[in-house]
């Protein structure tokens, strides 16, 4: 009953076989083996974007990084939500990658509002030298509280961003599960909503660790390429990292793979509303799910065996709510979800 | 006849049977998970050093980049050869995570000798806030060159810094093929030598992509984990790289293959003694062969299907004389090289 | 009418004479020449610290992103208020001098609680290797918006700070004139306050570029030596930093001036009640006002000479309140004051 | 009898009178008072580049470091000789405001030829994502050894930087003692030449602290104040940087200031062709005097009281050579020269 989160679990079937099948012979090292020319070519098929600058990284920080590295004069913002992974997770990998950039919170939430970031923008206004410039809007989808930006939502993001003539990049490291709830093509949710360059994630959907940079202005690509070599991202044998967007991509994986995550996620939500006092913090839209719930009951699934995270994790009173964090990816079985809630229930 | 670099090869069947037998069930991510526990005591075990911070990487700048930001600092800087991959094949990687330490280049050669580390040191000397200040001193073994220091040589070295209180690093890309050639414990080649951080290299010899950094002082662990995570280069799926070095150190096929990648190496260069006009440039040590031949034989040899680097690729007349780089992994059939040589005599 | 900043007055003419006096002959360059080894012990006398490490640079934002750069590490967080001028009005120095720290933001107004920076701390407490980790508390004495810290505030803060081993940095650009409010010794609103280390503003309060940095542990002496010289703020010919801060100490000069700099922001202040639908924005403790005001009220003052700053300086309808912000520094005249609150009474 | 360093005099009447002249009143702050406009208009008519982007810093390795962090990526390497000062006296600045920028040492003196700016410049030729990217050429004038680079040298430099497409920056600390060597004018010596941009220096002849940067095409002048502000050089009270440079520039004082350094020097040079066992280690070019002698005699003038540098400051023996550096400033007297020679020759 591992609800932890979505890096915990093995690679897709699919992903592992590309990776064995590309595991013979000699290759071309540092990112020019034919089996990247492949994938290139998929993404700019799958993303109707056929001059797309298309690179791998292993790591969700190196992505978001090294992409706002390239979008970010040290001297400028970046304008995020509090939540967002490059603002609490990434341990200064922004702040790192862009030579001292800062990070601009928007709104309070989990999901910022058009208005929201125009205010923000609007805070930076008095131009001069002195204070932060303004830099590109960073927009995470599904959000780190597994919400879900609507194609208009992001649109209206986009537009605020444009006006100012700031660039947009996407978190995508859980793109597809977005996509899947969106039921929508990929071009709609990136360029076509405005939106600049993105990370395409792998890792937390059945890769063992690849992400897509994807950039839909060529102009970016050399210093990109000389960014991830300077950061040591550049693996050498390549194959691996390619081998494995291959066989994610090749036949839809990556969509199957986030279709049954997100369907395992409502398997579970839909059991959750039985549970006697719980309440959903979030109304879940991809594959998280954020519900509160008396201490005692936590403290029971804990002691059942059931593995996920707390917000806050801290000592309480039995009878303190607490705000659990449970994901699902594609590899959780039904069995299991069914033996969870039975748990909570209980 | 694939002889262009030892990065090109698959993987051993070791290595990839340990990241298949990994890849199974949920797993704590991001470096706890239990595979972890097992290659840190393995390695422990391996070096005689009970006390030693383990972690790893996936690429072999990232191990120098990291391992020589805990060490240096921004004003100080590094010593090492000018052939050395930190100053020549990292697009600034060592500059960016030490931010902005200098390499101070010692000899003009491949190795560096104890003599040369002296007066590189004393040209430093002044001592006041102007200039440079001293840092480690980075050692590479086996050497770009596919040379080898032997353990007297280390100890010179490493006796050198010591007696100007700096610390030693050595790039150990290729440790297993140098410590194959030498005949010792890895204890000998490294803290018995006088080493204080290395990198213990699986990329080259048989894995897909992972290296370890080791400090035999635990004292850097913490921020060393913080350079990590910062850099971007802490895997959530951990797993995947711990089980990569689990299978490469199991059972000795770190050793396994790399004695037969310094013993094809040797073939290899047994029959070009017989090749007409080619001339060693360095006596071949490990897995590397350096050689000169007019261009009109290293022109039949690429048109035969041949692949390898030369070194300083230009045009020219087909009597001049040329350099050829011959790496030899552990994948290299014997055919292969015996067509290769075929080829060369022809 | 001259209100726009206490950077924009001439030199005291006790500073220009030392810098006179100071202009001949040969002296040491970089730092150690003997008018600075009297400066160094004028500044321990002063402060009661016969250890403490001191230091001048030219701008007060060399002085704080030179010192938080020496107290912080490029992954932890520096704590300080929206409002601090590290934050607004540094274009990032902070973040380029400490290698891409962060600045955490503490409370929503211009002075922050010891309750504010606990939960802000707290805020951070997972303590794993994704986030931010803690770093400096950073307090500005005088505030941006002219507020003081009493004794026991500060010393709240710096208890705050403590407990959690959180070293202070005290931003003392205004510092002169808090100690003047104040009516303490420098010891006492200092490390005797619990304050690690601060600035000792020298430029907006009579000089003509010259700001202490002091650290009372005398340990971060050769780390901030290579800072300044690295961030190229080591003056060749420092005899004239030195003879600037000898000239504004020697005598009390600065306590003269900062007196008369609070002194003049009283009588004006004194005189603006008076000035119908003028209200304060906030009680003016030091050299500084902000008060609030109908457009059409600041139009008839701009147009009668007067220069100052609106905050937010947009256009406006007639009858929508803005608010100004009036400095005063030492050199102003009663006549001056006097003519302006005519006019804004008019 | 101090030559130990043209940083160690007062400065020019003419100098210190502008700053006086400019300590009077209110004036607008961070570099828009009205007489950095008139500083402005003077540099471009100087230099008859009615375009230029011109500003002002207070030390010279700032201006340096500033200019070439504006025309360096943090991938590139500026090429440069072992000598200079950006690589021997500025304790990493360069890097630190490059953002890790390398620097490519050419040749193995003090002057660099054209021939062996291009052998460095080919060495670097691979062209691949590994190695450091090619970046600005960076010439010292006068140099660290006093020598000069006529305009036949410095065009020769310039048009192979130019062939590969590098912008070339001059360090130009003692630009004034140049351009009265050469008797050219200052285009003639800079962008007549060839040079992209340039450090003005006021410091070492006759400014308390003062150095003009100066790019010939102004499309870098809104990155710079950026940088500038960044790097915490903006002075709050710019007017005392601004009164300087006027007081400079204004008649012609820099030409004549320089003139009598020269001069000084050259009377120096003509008396030590007298000392017994004095040898010249460099012809002087402009007011730099490098020199060797017996230690004894070096003793000799130490124990009488002379004051300058030994390069490579040790013990030895009585007979053993030693290398002097007699550096002349505008101030030096006559007599304090001959008084000087007296003792040299006794």
């Amino acid at each position: 009953m591992y609800f932890a989160s979505d890096n915990s679990g093995p690679m897709h079937p699919a992903v592992a076989q590309a990776m064995m099948a590309a595991d013979a012979g000699f290759q071309p090292s540092y990112g020019i083996d034919p089996i990247m020319d492949d994938v290139r070519a998929q993404i700019r098929g799958i993303f109707e974007a056929p001059e797309a600058a298309v690179y791998l990284v292993a790591t969700g920080t190196a992505a978001n990084a090294l992409a706002l590295g390239t979008l970010t004069q040290p001297w400028q913002t970046v304008f995020c939500t509090p939540l967002s992974h490059i603002n609490v997770d990434e341990c200064h990998a922004p702040e790192f990658y862009t030579g001292g950039a800062k990070l601009s919170l928007v709104g309070t939430a989990d999901k910022m509002s058009a208005a929201e970031l125009r205010a923000r923008i609007e805070d930076w206004t008095r131009g001069d030298v002195h204070t932060s410039q303004r830099g590109p809007v960073q927009i995470t989808q599904v959000t780190e509280m597994g919400r879900i930006y609507t194609l208009e939502e992001l649109h209206a993001l986009t537009s605020v961003a444009r006006e100012y003539g700031l660039p947009t990049y996407l978190d995508g490291a859980r793109f597809a599960n977005a996509l899947v709830t969106l039921d929508c093509t990929p071009a709609d949710m990136t360029w076509k909503a405005g939106i600049d360059a993105l990370s395409l994630g792998g890792t937390k959907n059945g890769c063992a660790g690849v992400e897509a940079v994807i950039f839909f202005d060529p102009a970016h690509a050399w210093e990109f390429e000389l960014r991830r070599k300077r950061g040591a991202h550049l693996f050498s044998k390549h194959r691996y990292l390619s081998a494995q967007m291959r066989g994610y991509l090749e036949g839809g994986t990556w969509l199957e793979a986030a279709s049954a995550a997100n369907s395992n996620a409502a398997r579970l939500a839909a059991g959750l509303r039985d549970v006697p006092d719980l309440e959903f913090v979030e109304v879940p839209e991809a594959n998280m799910i954020f519900a509160s719930l008396p201490r005692h009951r936590h403290d029971h699934l804990h002691v059942g065996g059931a593995v996920y995270r707390l917000l806050g994790d801290r000592e309480g009173a039995a009878d303190e709510r607490v705000t659990m964090r449970l994901v699902c990816d594609w590899s959780i079985t039904h069995g299991l979800i069914d033996d969870f809630l039975a748990l909570a229930r209980g």
